[in-house]
């Protein structure tokens, strides 16, 4: 039975420690999170796991992994830890708002040898691993361009706006990866346009609401991608992929079954509300895929390096938004 | 060029005549209408016919064939003066509403053999056609059985109830056709449930407005049947084929392509609002098969024989409703 | 804590015992199985429970309450034996193969006023409730008439069709339920039709694998239903109500989000396999209201009586069958 | 009655005629076409029109109007020879592939103050037009920003690219225009990119197959193009305006209503197969849109200013995409 610590007992930590803890062949060990309180106490009886101090956790060699659920400013820092200590990793994205930390906290990673694992969760859910799939396979003809949607259901409070840096790195950054994850080839330029529209104290905290990018790869394909705080249908996440023999899309999950005529047409639902109730399932493959790299080695869908490469495209939009032009890309752009 | 009188210029006269006089080959020779007034002025005018009377079609040699869109108790006897100077017949349902007049008006057309062809424009659709190809190809499996919905946007004016021969006989001659049409087969019983749900001013009438059909073949396939004289979302046309290896769906017709998205859910553009629009293409391919019938002899989708068939599962739908109970059918079962 | 016992390991006592385990309130204090093996180990261990005899649960004084998974013929005496000892009851649904057994266990549970409630887990589906709201909250008008269809996967093997009563108590008793639900009306006829048009083994064990019932309530509303033993598209399960202003139509739950676009058009996904996985939040639901009625009095939405009343419109369905001709219904009406 | 010339018999030019023929209150008078031959003599026989010379055009003082379907070089002297003669015009798009000759034309028809329309058929379009006013009304809240594709069934020959000025100018003309009408307000800059992704052949001409667009307005608002010479599902014509209460989307029009059910998933039937079908109903609406500016003077809802500005934003995206840059537009920003 792989021995697991879970650090961060909130939203994205419950719902990993209790797939964790459903999952056969992990057991949760233990919990850390700073914060007293019903949260950590309720996610430490569900799981069975005892409420422990970060040093008591990498001091256990009995431990196998970790998962990283805490706060952003803690993700580097922890990578480090389990590096030097030999703990394989599910950290939450991003690694750090500050890419330089991410580089070297990558680096530290590959030059440990941890099995490491990211959570772009996009990439375990079914649809859009098929949709991978059957680009790769071939079946669907060479990828050509693709247009990525992403829109919350409304905006955030202010507060989390500043926390998170900003929107291109809060919420760009999954669709970057997939754009990667998709396109399997290295990207030439990078041009983005960001606009508050929608929250006027989002803009005066210098933030933006709606952005769009445009990537253009080495050998000349093309992605678009938009963003926004706000989808008038509640949370919209579409993708296509144009190939050459076949588009392939990935439309929104409804919220149910229900339609209903009416004169003026036909009412149908309205897709599934925010992102843990669209990859719900996405979140339990990913413990699934978390088991299968420490006890088989299996290759994770999402490394460490991967969130390294989302975030340079996203520090490279954030520069060509700054700059309203075009960024023109390398393996080791980096933003000064 | 192929010489042509059509009879009646009303609201089906009009589309057959301006279909006939677009159509290459086809020549409208003569309108005949008794009802003086701008409708068969217009339409003579439109497609470059004269006004003339009955006598004067039968009596040109020159003249090809009849397209017979006038009321329903002139049908029989027009085919009958077709039958007996030998045109050829587009004849719009029914043939009559009078069965034993029906069974004559066929045996006479059948006895001259002139080229005759009934007014079934749904199987003149490119779906509902499209559909039928597949299953008889073989390449849908074997049609097991069929559900098929039709409701009209709104109950028809007191007055044509009467006059059309009521529910059963104006709206489900379509699906028995329909029926026959895909199963090929024998129908070996017939049992029909009709109320009146919508139309207090239907029911005084003695009708209903709502009915329900249910058909068992020779070898034990089924189908089922439902009419509506209201349909909420307006005209509502919908077909399924259940047959061994797929289901065959002819769904409505979208009236254009806005939806609108909002939080409650998407909304789809409503069916197209009637049959004139929904079948506005079957109509003009009804005019090149008829085109086809005469100059080269090519067999028609709908016979007079197709109509006297529908026909007679109508009449024993009427008196499954009426005995409560279902009606077993043979070749040659007929209403006393 | 509400302590309960549930009967039957099998494919859905595994699903009740575990939902249970998980719905806050509902304790699994025993499991009941007479078949030994794993199955029976797994459930107790992921439940927490005690695997002992049916005199043990029925001597606990402690126990509030039974779920009833185990086989059909088990349902009517586990009712009874409720019933004598105060027991609250979920039952899967039949209550038995045998009506008048079916009365019997029914009169006992409702003279003995225990808590009962009935496994019809469609009525818990957020989408078929929603739509019954609708309806009974008068914002749809009027229900005029009702289109249901039901289409399995795939033929179960013939040993499952001799053991459950044949198709029409197995599956059509959910459509009858519905059509209650929704209708809300006694029925005053019903006319059914089975034919053996897939699986040659059904036929030759004596039953049908393709039924179609129409009803007829007293007022003369009017509900068709198709159950077919194998959909081409997998498990096809789909209702339409058609009402004075609104259509209602639940459709299929899609397996995925990903269309794929091709030159012969956009293929979207099919509909989740089976039952199981299509209900799955259903029976989870089924479970909260379990809670509810044991700790609140909250009236379920499925009670014993309604088991006994779609089982009396099957048996109707059945003679209907055999003789060819519908059944007028009376509401004391019974197989003799 | 209105008396028209049409200059051009060719494909368009042909709809335009017939078009203009069967609407009430206009009369195609002349056919103007250098090319002797079977196109000219049916479209002049078949419209009731002789064939003249443009000179006996402009000559005929009794002469209404003129309808530019003919080669895009003879578009801008046409345009000169009815300011000069105070004839109508309904222009096809575009002006002139020379920016500066579009300028002097349009600068000639406004100094004569000739009644002049431009033909952007996707603003005629029913459901274009309904999401237009839907959004100008104010009903969907303030409009955001805007996605959309634009994807033709396939390449065309190298030497219409060659002939067309380049992609940008053949198809980023038309979502130039409908950013344009959908904003109402001025763009500030334009960023584009261009790839040969699909035929070779295109790119040995210089051309690009698969372009990228994004617009940012005055106030901030974002607009995101994608055109490609080939959809793998034909004819892809798509458009999402995203506004603060709603998304207003223009989906494909279906070839039919035939859907097939497989377990694979359900196949529905691809968009209509290109512009001229798909647009039918647009290219009539243009018609009576004429003939109202003639008769009443209603104002059309593209003009020859409308055409200028499209092509001041392709023009601007050219450049773009030469120099990799966003290009920071002015209300005289022009081509050197």
């Amino acid at each position: 039975m792989v021995q697991l610590a879970v650090f961060g007992a909130g939203r994205i930590g419950q719902i990993h420690a209790r797939n964790a803890a459903a999952q056969p062949g992990l057991h949760v060990k233990y919990i850390v999170d700073p914060l007293e309180g019903p949260a950590r106490e309720d996610l430490a009886r569900a799981t069975g796991a005892r409420i422990v101090s970060a040093e008591q956790v990498f001091a256990d060699p009995k431990l196998h992994g970790i998962i990283v659920a805490s706060s952003t400013s803690s993700h580097a820092p922890l990578l480090h830890r389990a590096a030097e200590t030999g703990k394989a990793v599910f950290c939450e994205k991003p690694v750090s708002l500050d890419f330089a930390l991410t580089e070297k906290a990558v680096a530290a990673v590959e030059a440990a040898g941890i099995p490491c694992m990211l959570g772009f969760q996009r990439r375990y859910d079914a649809s859009f691993r098929a949709l991978q799939a059957r680009v790769a396979s071939g079946e669907a003809g060479r990828l050509e361009h693709l247009i990525m949607q992403s829109r919350d259901p409304a905006p955030p409070p202010v507060s989390y706006v500043k926390s998170s840096g900003g929107m291109f790195r809060d919420t760009a950054i999954h669709d970057m990866d997939m754009a990667r994850f998709l396109l399997g080839e290295e990207i030439a330029s990078v041009y983005a346009r960001g606009s508050c529209l929608i929250s006027p104290e989002i803009g005066a905290a210098g933030d933006v609401d709606t952005l769009m990018i445009t990537l253009v790869t080495v050998s000349g394909r093309l992605a678009q991608v938009v963003n926004c705080r706000r989808g008038p249908m509640g949370y919209d996440q579409r993708l296509e992929a144009i190939c050459a023999r076949e588009v392939l899309r990935v439309e929104n999950a409804p919220q149910g079954t229900l339609h209903v005529v009416r004169p003026e047409g036909t009412l149908a639902p309205p897709p599934m509300n925010y992102f843990l109730e669209r990859f719900a399932q996405a979140y339990r493959d990913e413990m699934a895929a978390f088991a299968g790299l420490i006890e088989h080695g299996t290759p994770p869908l999402a490394t460490a390096r991967d969130g390294l490469e989302a975030q340079r495209l996203v520090e490279a939009a954030i520069r060509s938004n700054e700059t309203g032009q075009a960024v023109a890309m390398s393996p080791d752009w980096r933003p000064e």
